[in-house]
């Protein structure tokens, strides 16, 4: 028996954050209910508006609540250099790892006909688009080295091809079938680094 | 370089989550943004209510959003048995290890001098008056078997004697400086089932 009906119903909307099951989930409400009742109140306010703002650039497709976010918007990025990655988890990772000062595409998925997407849902047109407006040398594909991933890479060397752009793919170092997520800094550094010319 | 500084917002205020540090705080927050965004919307209400309106049950101390909590409000428990825990994270334990169906008493932490915890801080006056009603005969020490926590057994037995009830604890077999949380269900179970005259 739970001594409140409000206190079960916050255990049980804390396990849609991945990795948390009911016995975590019943350790995070009893933190914040003991200890961090304003830190808890500012992330419940933090999330509403989140969850309510965030869109997606209409530039990169990456979250952002602006029209265009702060990466498209900034000056001081490298407009010759575009890089694709599958996720903005993959996005962060590079940032965080490599001293890349390039522009960024970011799929929001991979080639998965299985799963209903296609060059549409990845929004592939929109980068077709900007490889053909003559300002972009180079096409980083850093999608996951997975069999989709794989297939995807694939398809946008073709594009890139198609727009008189180079595509290259990260150096293989990262482990096969892993995901970029998990890799440590420095092999992703080094991947990075090491981009091969596909041809 | 971020992409959102709303997102950089959330990620930073998910730390507050025990156990959550910087990548698991990007993980979640992608992860609801990507996936969970009604999920995320609604825990985002549901703490902010929890945050705000779930304060003590004036009788037991244990969360509740109303003054008496769903426990001491219950018709079904027995009124003989007072079982006094360190805090909510241990009532919980019991109530989902054992078949115990009397009330409890919730300290909301242990006597502990060098952090300014004293029998006013947890709320003794109130257990003293509840065991000088003449309503309890056996209080259940269920306090944590650590320094402390056998400290506070100590000194609650004292006060179950003064009122003429008869003060138990729960058996050994919860391993020595661990904490009831931690400890598997049937251990516990067997642990309280097989609880101790203090004499
Ligand atoms: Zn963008
Ligand atoms: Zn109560």
């Amino acid at each position: 028996m739970n001594s409140s009906p409000l206190l079960a119903e916050l255990i049980e909307a804390l396990r849609c954050l991945p990795g948390v099951g009911g016995k975590s989930a019943q350790r995070m409400a009893f933190h914040l209910l003991e200890r961090e009742r304003e830190r808890g109140s500012r992330l419940a306010r933090v999330m509403a508006e989140a969850m309510e703002k965030i869109g997606h650039c209409e530039r990169c497709r990456n979250f952002s609540e602006q029209p265009l976010c702060t990466l498209c918007a900034s000056s001081s990025r490298d407009r010759q250099v575009l890089c694709v990655v599958e996720s903005p988890t993959e996005l962060a990772a590079i940032e965080q790892a490599t001293g890349y000062r390039g522009q960024y595409f970011v799929l929001m998925g991979r080639l998965s006909p299985l799963d209903g997407l296609g060059p549409e849902e990845l929004g592939l047109a929109k980068l077709t688009q900007r490889l053909g407006e003559g300002e972009i040398e180079e096409l980083i594909i850093a999608t996951n080295p997975t069999v989709e991933g794989d297939a995807t890479a694939h398809y946008l060397a073709q594009l890139a091809r198609a727009g008189g752009v180079r595509p290259t793919r990260l150096a293989y170092g990262v482990p096969l079938g892993g995901e970029l997520e998990y890799v440590d800094r420095s092999t992703l550094a080094h991947a990075f680094g090491g981009r091969q010319i596909l041809d």
